[in-house]
């Protein structure tokens, strides 16, 4: 922590800084410069974290030094965290290990029949985790909400069928039990990155947890919101980027695949993207989803329906089954360039 | 709802539109223009919303004509609403009549004696209503995460000492409970704005909410999430601008005091600002604050400690008590200036 | 400047940021932490500026500690600066004295007679400078782009008849000669705010400058649009807030009003604003011009129009000459208690 | 144009849009819903762009039908433009044909010797076009602004040594005379883009230009920014995503990728990305080139140094060398893999 004193601090401010310091058990380090005296903080500096430093009499500005994010930093675990998903009736999906991961499926479950096709159809595309909303979050009271706990059920069903495991959201903490049982991997939305409460609830619970960027969340509080996860014991954590709001209208989010390499860089957790709820059109979502492989996502989340047109939730933005084959096959061959890319990787 | 072809589109697309729309009650208007044909959906649009009408064959573009917020909307009470906030046990306060209501008190409940000589501080400076966080939001699992339901108790007995009503913030569904036990008004803050089953909760309550706007959320959204509440029964919301995400870092969060104006005009609920959140300083917190007021807010929501340098949640943003007296003073000023100026009223 | 070296940076990476400072002529003072060192630069950090000190080997992250501005820094002139804009056959008119200014006019001139009878009635509402566009910046081509050298001339012809000085846009190097022949001030409008080269010329001219923010602009960018005027010569600028992009759409822009008392802070160059362009709707204007003389603004710039569903440009946004009368009383009365409130001065 | 009429306006007000566009020579096309008149305007909308349409009385909301740009609309040029760079002392490089074009080359000219050291190693990593600034645009007037002509001769001497053409930037109207003698392709700045008269200039100049979106700009204001240039003439605009700012502090600006198949979609013009000055960072670079490519772009624009270290200009932000070359095969080869899949063809 550094702190920068106000042009004209006295003396006896200065000394409050350094004393306020060594009450708490750091080193005060002085600068005094030309025009102004810079007073470094030696030592532990989390101590320091929840106090209003800002407010101390003198103190123009507080600069940190050291990244608040402890579990998520890279640097505790540089060879990467490889997460597994799934159950002993399904397949092991590995995201975050070399190969890409698709998670692919309807916005939301609409029915049983509907859901078989899709998932039949993302399976044959070469899907390691079958996703659908059970509990949707939507911006209007009066628009579909989903089917919760018969969702639930027909998503466990499905994924059975086919081995595949499966993702859903989980709004709120009461669900987290349910969701917990029928599900392979805890969905945290955008809108909820952060409700605190349900981050420490899913952290106590033993599955692995798929985390939204909010859509106004800086990359550092979206690894705030992990930290809150992995606070509680549960280290299973991916991160999904899935665009940020800005003032450009041309899509439905503005998807800041800078996210990726800074990501990668800043924490050891797997990074993925979810290219359709940025775009909200479904034309947008091949080439966005090639350049999140390219920008070094370790997978995708990309959403699929057999009649868009007749979708209860975000028909827009789902791709045909045929369309998600085709694209399939070219996200792998960019992996494997990105793979054998040395250039790209983080010096260590 | 208007639908705009896609250029080209052909005989049979733009008839499955108005097959599409005929089919759920609506009738179609077509205009075929020089290049593009427009077809407008008559009859209660209502039905259309949870739709992905985008997704229909040929379709362009798809522009609602009406506003989605119905409860919420002026022209349903184009008197406004006034909200009552209290009990048998304290005065009641008015927010959205033609009095400016203070909303004052510390950012966290750190203690009893503490509490009691703030809000005897902004008692005297005029407050209607007490605030005090007891389960605060922070970025970092790291902080001081609040007082619980010691804090709610400490609030309660302050409040009824000094016959002040008393808000604090509920941050998830099982906290709705023992608040509403304590406190005469929820807040629900930020980030949560888009908690929806927060938002069904408090609105199956029977007690005033303070809403704030999402620092993501647009103004229709903030609408939405009051929508979620009042669906339930509950039309005692007042909405709170507190700053919005932006790219300039003098301010933590960027106040958009044309929302004042905006909300005033779209919505009958009363419309209060949060400065001390939006600024982050608390030597930016006066200037905010009378500029709220001359934006036409009914109230403000203002932080207040007596050692904000020992606060332990955002002293930064803390006003002394005294500064707090002079303001007061200053800001009902303004309101009745404001209250005086009928250039200012909406045409009715 | 304050050199954060990487974790696990060579001594000889510490030691070859020390001799770079040295051999600019600064001193590096060290603070070897537990997990990091750091390293100060005392000296003269300005020979730093236009370094790549991030290159440098080892270096994490380098933070100023310096305000980059210093012509416009407040520290130069605490006791603030006052623009006169005006010449013989006008009156003389302070902008950031202790009278509110009030600049109106049409948003471009159309014609003669239009523009008297709009300038009649900013004078009767007590203008102290007109304001009307003569080259104006518009987003499309195929829009009306002002009547040029013409325009200039009926501006100077009506202020000179009503003894009011006049404002008007310069959008070009090669503008700047007759505007300043006809007219009493410069405009530099969002879009050139980072012309460089137009700042440098009007900055080698000698009349005041009204400079508006870029609507993507940091505080911080337009203290340094400010500086590169003045850095020619010419410190009679005066700095408009009016409006920054957000992803809002209720209004045009987002008029950050916080940037008013953040900029009387941090310049004693006189601050307006201009609620008119921000809003993009009428309506709106009379909230925002109350709420920003409640900030600080030392004036407000108001687009007036006698028949606005008839103007050539921004017609929406235009007051009527009436509205306009009332709204400048209300003004002034609200400066009168900004100047009393010294809870709002910055502390000396 | 769809004109929406407020709740409850008078036939008068209704009469009054039909008489104002018929005396526009457009028909009107009355909807009269349950809760709301819509009125159509069928004919050359174009007439109506200039005019202050939500300034007529009974007006709620006007909303454009038509795209505003007409030049640059894909619709004029289905099968896209190519643009060709070049003269008789170089190769001619084609920016919008099947392969894809790397500009590269230090940000600023700094010298003759290690401008010909870093063209020799772009060239060697298959630049099609050499980049080097000579008038550079700096946020403060204290950094280095560039060699100016000086620097153009240096670029000209080295490109046609290299048979490489080369792009600068200009930045100022009396710049392009110059800056076309020497230059094969203009560059205008993110700063500069609505630079109207800056863009007419280059539009009457006969030289390839290579536009940059501005950091606030949507992408339909880039496009009315090639209209302007396209609207004397120059229909050789190759357009270029460089970031946009949003909140985000972890790169310089947002590189909006979205943008790429966005703009293939509505334009013919090329569309390049430039990674180096959104991400500010050099080793964030080759990801997002990779990227960029992936979802659709023409081309990447990288800056590259020797001794990133001493560069007199964005040094944190150069590869090196050596990287440049490794990249460039891998950019090479995702091009091949997106022009072969025809799911990502615009529908024609």
């Amino acid at each position: 922590m550094i702190f920068v004193m106000r042009k004209g601090a006295t003396e006896e401010e200065i000394q409050g800084v350094v004393r306020f310091l060594e009450e708490h058990g750091l080193r005060a380090h002085l600068s005094r410069g030309v025009e102004l005296t810079i007073i470094g903080a030696i030592g532990d500096e989390q101590v320091l974290e929840p106090l209003p430093l800002q407010a101390l009499p003198g103190v123009e500005r507080v600069m940190p030094v050291m990244k608040p994010y402890r579990l998520a930093n890279r640097l505790t675990r540089p060879e990467g965290t490889v997460v597994r998903v799934g159950r002993d009736t399904t397949r092991t999906t590995e995201i975050g290990g070399p190969e890409l991961v698709l998670i692919a499926g309807p916005c939301a479950v609409e029915g049983r029949e509907l859901l078989r096709s899709i998932a039949r159809s993302v399976e044959r595309a070469g899907a390691g985790v079958l996703r659908g909303g059970a509990f949707k979050p939507r911006t209007s009271p009066y628009s579909f909400q989903g089917l919760g706990e018969e969702a639930l059920r027909m998503l466990r069903e499905v994924g059975d069928e086919l081995r595949l495991p499966v993702v859903t959201e989980v709004r709120t903490v009461h669900q987290v039990e349910p969701v917990a049982r029928y599900a392979d991997m805890f969905q945290v939305g955008a809108r909820n990155m952060q409700n605190y409460d349900l981050l420490l609830e899913v952290g106590r619970a033993r599955k692995p947890v798929l985390l939204k960027r909010g859509f106004a969340a800086r990359i550092e509080e979206l690894l705030m919101a992990a930290e809150y996860v992995m606070s509680q014991g549960n280290h299973q954590v991916v991160l999904c980027e899935r665009g940020i709001r800005s003032f450009e209208p041309a899509t439905r989010f503005t998807l800041d695949l800078s996210a990726v390499p800074v990501l990668k860089r800043e924490t050891h957790l797997p990074v993925i993207v979810d290219p359709s709820h940025a775009a909200g059109k479904a034309h947008l979502v091949p080439a966005l989803a090639l350049a999140a492989v390219a920008a070094g996502a370790d997978g995708v989340m990309i959403e699929v329906h057999c009649q868009p047109e007749a979708a209860l939730c975000d028909g827009e933005q789902a791709l045909l089954p045929t369309t998600l084959g085709r694209l399939a096959a070219d996200l792998a061959a960019i992996r494997r360039l990105v793979n054998e890319a040395d250039y790209l990787r983080p010096p260590s």
